[in-house]
């Protein structure tokens, strides 16, 4: 089955607000295999919602329209879905009277606006507005249902969960299960190249990637009778991806760099403690996200300074002097201080040029190392990297992390 | 003049991302006089970008795609723009060499599968990624205007401003000249009560408010037949607006809350140092965000545990013991001790319980505490928040930030 969502609203096509609702209801629908093939928005204007219907429907069984019910004569997706399928508009009372309540509520007189809310085109079904004045309903005629929900999302998303989603799922045999796997370390279009025997040939389970920043990601997804069906369709998809990126892959689903290595501290009892220059305490910050991280962090330390680093880091005048702040030495005996100054078993560290300014032919914007201290070694990572300040030291970030999880992976072997 | 947006991407039509880019380029272009019409979100399907460009383009004049530029055979938004005009599809060796430049500093070898990035539609205009891979391209065919360009926000939204703005403002015989204020303290609903009369009556110049995270801004939009005179129907309004807000406009433009901090620190010869508890690094990172920060900044600690508190700050333990790690007190202590340690004049402190768990009925998740040593005195703020982990961390960091930044005006008068 297929579906289109068609958002009403000038609002929306002036930029002053997201259109949210397109995304949870595509989400939503994909779960319950109700694929979106099109999602659209288009001003308050009949002519536009007539036109857009007809399109629509030319190509999709189910149109979910979000937006235009309100009480204002700008508001007419309603009246248009009754012209659009030849139904006269007829007086829903128990809705009338709802609306009579609530503005009595509210202590105010109904007007006649308002009581335009309470009109639908005939044989409709009515979804009750739980959070506001405008009721949606759904004309299911010969084959082809609309879905008229109205625009906020308060109000949108509760009708949709509580009488949308029970109405749809008559109409799906099957059920989807999806699962997405974490990459980091290489990119899509490598990533794409390595599975491409996979992608080409899928057809149930699909395999989808996604570039994210600094990270893709792999969605498979598969359709079955059951949920069980599901899952055993997607692991054997998973075990040969799996085989061809190793450990490239990093988590599944809601895993994020920072919660895999969070657990990995933990389960081995490691304590880590982070030296900061170019990225500020972006990395320490990235390891604070994961909740559990304080049996493991001992401290961060953010050494802008040459003689930050000294003081508190035990970094060598000399080093710094011979090499520079960005250098592979100061990079390695900045993780060394940060493990020996606090205690603990890992000490990570990064030095960089972040730019805009600072770079020069010899170590231009761009040059970052990072370092690692574990088990009583000193790694060190030179990294190139272009873009502005903010996505050099955002990336830094990311192969830093991904450099300690390798680690951690090889060394616990 | 009036436009269309069409977004190519299946991971929009999944609800896996937000189409952001549309809400971003439909306000846009709206500054500039060109109104969207319609927005619309298809798959990465080629017979669906042709029949939707047709669509498109019966009822516009400019069509702007996002999406589909990458290096997977998926990312077919260009050939089919190429198909949809008869155009060949040429190599642009500009392109290419930039292409084959990104790739050796990244000590990767360029895939076939990325030089298909390097070919555009014959006589299209190049619009080139300053920030990924994938460059755009104008087709402008019998007064059809095509705009191609990449999907992620982050490479998109610069080549709309860099080359595309340009490109169509020779459209418009108007000049448009935006101001757009910042503001922090203060939620939309309120900016846009006090300044109500001056949103009601607006015409030319425009005001618009948008609501950011943790901040609010109004753009000022005038249109005149030269920039001065745009400027000068901008100045009045914004005279009125900063009278009405005060100190809670804290910026224009480019402006960021780090910016205009460390632009005073360094004014006023002042240095700082940061010790964080709950926001982990954040604070820190987010001064680093300002490049000119080096002058200015010593030092940042992350003292996560009571230990480091302890060890790095000279937070008595007495005070830790009575008051717990979550107090005005260790605010205080932690505020004086970043500074006392490292020399620097300022010392600026967060902790807080970012949850989701180890509340409490006394100390719930939300309860954070800011403290600022200056000028030999210490000020704790307490702040009741709510969201989750990340949204707590995010808004004490730019409350803490909004915090430093009105006592070093009041303290500079």
């Amino acid at each position: 089955m297929t579906g289109e969502i068609i958002a009403v609203g000038t609002e929306l096509l002036l930029g002053d607000i997201l259109n949210t609702n397109a995304q949870y209801l595509s989400r939503r629908l994909a779960d319950m295999g109700i694929f979106i093939y099109h999602q659209s928005v288009i001003g308050d204007n009949g002519e536009r919602v007539r036109q857009e219907l007809d399109l629509a429907f030319k190509r999709s069984d189910i149109v979910i329209t979000t937006g235009g019910l309100g009480p204002t004569k700008d508001d007419l997706t309603k009246e248009i879905a009754g012209e659009y399928f030849h139904k006269k508009m007829i007086l829903h009372k128990e809705s009338l009277d709802l609306l009579k309540e609530y503005f009595k509520k509210q202590k105010r007189e109904i007007s006649e606006n308002n009581r335009k809310q309470a009109y639908f085109p005939e044989g409709s079904i009515i979804l009750p507005n739980d959070y506001g004045t405008a009721p949606g309903c759904i004309v299911n005629e010969n084959g082809k249902i609309l879905v008229l929900l109205p625009g906020p999302p308060k109000e949108n998303i509760p009708m949709f969960e509580n009488y949308v989603v029970p109405y749809l799922q008559r109409f799906s045999k099957d059920t989807l299960v999806s699962k997405t796997l974490r990459i980091c370390g290489m990119g899509e279009s490598t990533v794409v190249t390595k599975i491409g025997h996979i992608i080409d040939n899928q057809s149930n389970p699909t395999v989808a990637s996604y570039a994210k920043e600094n990270e893709v990601t792999l969605r498979i997804t598969a359709k079955a009778k059951t949920k069980e069906e599901a899952c055993s369709l997607i692991a054997p998809i998973e075990r040969e991806i799996r085989y061809i990126l190793g450990e490239n892959v990093y988590g599944v689903d809601e895993d994020s760099l920072e919660s895999v290595i969070g657990k990995m501290l933990i389960d081995n009892n490691l304590t880590i403690a982070v030296a900061e220059s170019c990225t500020g305490g972006l990395l320490c910050g990235r390891l604070v996200n994961y909740p559990g991280i304080s049996r493991a962090l001992i401290e961060g330390n953010v050494t802008y300074s040459n003689d930050a680093k000294v003081r508190r880091l035990g970094v060598r005048p000399e080093t710094l002097q011979m090499f520079g702040a960005v250098s592979k030495e100061t990079a390695a005996e900045m993780a060394q201080g940060a493990a020996r100054t606090s205690g603990a078993h890992i000490g990570i560290s990064t030095t960089g040029l972040a730019g805009p300014g600072g770079g020069s032919a010899e170590k231009p914007v761009g040059l970052v190392y990072v370092g690692l201290y574990m088990d009583g070694k000193v790694y060190v990572k030179e990294l190139n990297l272009s873009g502005d300040r903010q996505s050099i030291r955002n990336r830094t970030v990311t192969i830093a992390l991904d450099f300690l999880r390798r680690k951690l992976i090889s060394n616990s072997k």
